[in-house]
């Protein structure tokens, strides 16, 4: 089968334009080449990514072009191009016009909500709260916390409070839990007052077995025996506590962040 | 003005349906109020929200409802909710049947595509690579870096480089720029073996005063002086040795990390 390309075409970073065009595509069987096309805020940049589509012609099939741009004149251009242009945009504006009976500005501004001072201050200040409060370096200003991860070494707390801070602005401490916590089916003493915001996260003992291996090959620590131990006495006393956890072996680090924000019930 | 409550009803972590709803209402004057719905993935959980939808009747405007929804089983349920309900999925899925000449599976399933175990470990390993290598604190294995964040402090550079490991998995060290890098008009000596993978930020003066002063106020760091000399040295720095840089001042950490991404032709 031919490998049909694929772009992405936004006004903005284009994240959204390819999330939401892959989650699409995935709905189709077929091979896509991905090209993304960011920042195309102009009538000559727009140009620009026509004449690539116009290129990728030459692959025998017809290119597909996700898009998400607000400038009438922008639009008009790329709907000139020969690929099958998808607006993910538009349609629902439609929608809003009818029944807000406003017509949209169409203006690219804070299009994608991102680029407020404070909102930027605050991911600053989440990352710095991450990166001091990680596997337990520092409990001073643990209470500051929005939410404390704990688990077993390598269930992927650290990627998942940083996302919690850089993408949410959540300020994200993590904990681990060690051999002492498992033997007297306790949370560590220190966290004690802060039960409301703890999050508990477990991964299948395989899946730690196989993440401790990369690090330490041949270890006690990263032994079947040693990662089922740590997996069920984990799961037992976050049951006995009644912290909420998830098991991560399955979930994408955003799955998870979002359970756990929805959990906590952290809105941003 | 009334205050319209907006729902974001997804079958995943409804992120896509958030940012792309959020893109749409900016276009519209009005006040909204977002409720998020993220994992709706059965027509019980939808029966749920329909319930949740229809009480918010109750504030006397019509609620949008922003649905990103495979499952035709779980999107009927919401069909049936008293608010609006906008699709922002089925509109590009018909285009797409029409090109492709196939149905779609309308299957959830990697719909978001993020929860392989290579691209989880990549991200893993990323956000180690970045914590070990934040603030020059290591050079080690600087080698291993696809990019190397440059510039004065404060300007952004660690929540850049997180968001760019946790999101992107791309390995981000990121290294300050000192008073002997601005005298000397110099890259730091170590370097200059990965002139390729450098990428500068700077910000305008006023603003790394005013991020400077809120970690210590009154200090010659902080001053208006030094900030303005560090950026106009940076800046000379950059475009003497053909460092390719952004004002980080009035960009959002996502804008940055596409920037950087296309700039740097970093591809994931």
């Amino acid at each position: 089968m031919t490998t049909r390309p694929v772009f992405f075409v936004s006004d903005s970073t284009g994240i959204t334009a390819e999330t939401l065009g892959n989650t699409v595509l995935t709905q189709f069987d077929g091979e896509f080449h991905p090209v993304r096309c960011p920042f195309v805020t102009t009538a000559q940049q727009a140009a620009d990514v026509v004449a690539t589509i116009a290129e990728a012609m030459a692959t025998g099939v017809r290119p597909l072009v996700f898009v998400t741009v607000m400038d009438p004149a922008v639009r008009a251009v790329l709907d000139g191009c020969p690929g099958v242009v998808v607006d993910l945009v538009e349609p629902s504006v439609l929608v809003l016009e009818a029944e807000l009976g406003q017509k949209a500005s169409r203006k690219l501004g804070r299009a994608h909500g991102i680029s407020d001072a404070d909102r930027y201050d605050r991911r600053m200040s989440a990352v710095e709260f991450a990166l001091e409060h990680d596997d337990g370096q520092s409990v001073g200003a643990l209470g500051l916390a929005d939410v404390v991860l704990v688990g077993p070494s390598r269930v992927g707390k650290t990627p998942t409070g940083m996302y919690l801070a850089v993408n949410h602005g959540v300020m994200a401490a993590n904990y681990p839990l060690l051999d002492e916590n498992f033997f007297q089916q306790s949370l560590p003493e220190v966290l004690r007052p802060l039960r409301s915001k703890i999050f508990g996260m477990v991964s299948s003992p395989n899946h730690l077995h196989r993440i401790r291996s990369e690090r330490r090959p041949h270890s006690a620590y990263a032994s079947v025996e040693q990662c089922e131990f740590e997996v069920r006495s984990a799961t037992t006393l976050f049951q006995a506590e009644n912290v909420p956890f998830v098991d991560t072996t399955s979930k994408s680090i955003e799955e998870m962040s979002a359970t756990i924000v929805q959990r906590l019930g952290l809105r941003q």
